[in-house]
């Protein structure tokens, strides 16, 4: 998505080889109608599945798949990270780890928002080791859903996240693919 | 909100005198179509103010404030929880105590999206005590943003958080405010 890959170039920081810092627009301070734009391009590509329900992790993946959740007029449902008081009964959980964080998350989604009746979208802001990809795929696997599509904004092409999940045939897009990063010039060069 | 206000009736669950569940269309299960009435209503209440940037924090408030930051043409900020290796630099901080996890956060604010400049409204999900709330407000006016507006969709007005803003002059706005719950037989009666 060329208007999110100019985006990139022009706001995005990269602090190491493996960090690119886009908190200008995406994570931090978010660019809603930069959003709108992804959320459309994520519809046009998979308005033709059957999907009712928009899944996601907090924090940062909530944004997005709000308006993507908005643009396809479905539910969203995001996972919660660790247990919270207001959540009780029978949940589906699982473990992640986090890079960005350095730690591990349990990682919970309640039986009554996923279930063998659904056909989700999975859509998050970042792809790069795939852990929180996993876990969501792992959650909705268990609860029995169908994965109609993985729609990610940004894929940092040169971990092995991606490349993994392609690999086991989940139908991954991403709208911007990072091929390298040079954390000395600046540079990122993305996949054509 | 009449709306809102029939589905918190609907869909709420009195789970405790002090714990309102509704993680059927706000915290967890997110239904984006009342968002974006929600969203509506609070552009209506503040579109007269010179708001430049809506805030909030991680990770239940996003969702709402992402559709009243679309409504009101400006960038959404959330403030964050906790230090990630990805946020580096000047940022404002402050503490939190949050009632629903039992724990203490620390919440940061890059420097670089929150200043003098700013004119902003805040955004959340719920107010209780305010714990939340008191934080932003810490970072706001340590930034010298000025703050415009705080639009809360649920109001516990039996707790103490809502009450100490008004009195301290905060251009305060609750979609819903519940004088009242009863675990033993689920009845809410909203301040009218």
């Amino acid at each position: 998505m060329e208007l999110l890959k100019q985006r990139i170039l022009t706001d995005g920081v990269v602090s190491s080889d493996n960090v690119l810092k886009v908190d200008t627009f995406l994570n931090h301070q978010v660019d809603v109608e930069l959003l709108g734009a992804i959320a459309e391009e994520f519809e046009r590509i998979f308005q033709d599945k059957p999907i009712n329900k928009v899944f996601t992790i907090e924090s940062s993946g909530i944004a997005v798949a709000c308006f993507v959740a908005q643009r396809l007029g479905v539910p969203l449902v995001f996972a919660k990270k660790a247990q919270s008081v207001n959540l009780e009964g029978d949940v589906f959980a699982t473990r992640i780890e986090s890079y960005t964080h350095r730690r591990v998350f349990d990682v919970i989604v309640s039986k009554k928002y996923l279930s063998a009746e659904d056909h989700i979208l999975i859509v998050d802001d970042f792809l790069a080791n795939a852990c929180a990809l996993d876990g969501l795929i792992e959650i909705a696997e268990e609860a029995g859903a169908i994965i109609e599509g993985i729609g990610i904004v940004i894929e940092k092409g040169h971990q092995r996240g991606g490349a993994g999940l392609r690999e086991r045939g989940y139908p991954l897009t991403s709208l911007a693919i990072i091929e390298s990063m040079n954390a000395e010039t600046g540079e990122i060069i993305f996949r054509s």
